[in-house]
C-alpha cells in the first residue's frame, strides 16, 4: 500500500473511508472485502431495505458476524445508513 | 510508534470514529479538539443548518481550513452529514 506525506507522516498504515449504497445481498462480498483492506465503510441501506427487507436482514446479519470475527467494529448511523470499520478503528457509543 | 502487519493489533495507535450533531458555531472547537484525537467525526449539520445558514457556512469554513491545515480530509455525506478525518485516514472520492 502506498503510502502518503499528509496521511501518515510517521510511516504508520493507513485507513480509508467509503461511502457505498447497498443494493443486494450479492454486495456483501465486496463489502467484507472492502474493510479487509482497511476501509471504513459507510454503507446507505435504504436502497435494499426499500427492496427487500428480509434480503436487508440477512446482509447486515452477515456483514455483523463477519466484523465480529475480524475484531472490527459496527454501528448504525441515523435511519439510512450502517458504518462498518476494520479491527484498529472503533466506533465511540456516545451518539451513534 | 510500532508497526505490525495485521495494522493495530500489536501495539499500533489506532482511530475512532464518532457522530456529533453540528447545533452552533461554538461546537467547531470540540470537533477540531476530537479530530485531533484521532477521531474520525461524523457531523449531522442539519441542525445548524435549519437554523442559521450562514453560520454553517461559517463553521464549515473553518472546519475545512483546519482539517486541510493538519493534512486531515474532508467531504460531503448525503444531504445531512459531512465527514471529518485526521491525518491517516483517507475518504475515497468514488462515491461520497
Amino acid at each position: 500500500m502506498l503510502k502518503s506525506k499528509e496521511g501518515t507522516e510517521k510511516g504508520e498504515v493507513g485507513f480509508y473511508l467509503k461511502a457505498l449504497s447497498l443494493k443486494s445481498l450479492e454486495d456483501v462480498e465486496s463489502i467484507k472485502e472492502d474493510v479487509s483492506n482497511r476501509f471504513i465503510v459507510i454503507l446507505r441501506i435504504t436502497p435494499l431495505a426499500n427492496k427487500d427487507v428480509g434480503q436487508l436482514k440477512e446482509a447486515v446479519e452477515e456483514l455483523y458476524q463477519f466484523i465480529t470475527a475480524i475484531g472490527g467494529d459496527i454501528a448504525r448511523l441515523g435511519e439510512e445508513r450502517i458504518v462498518l470499520t476494520p479491527p484498529g478503528v472503533k466506533i465511540w457509543r456516545g451518539l451513534v
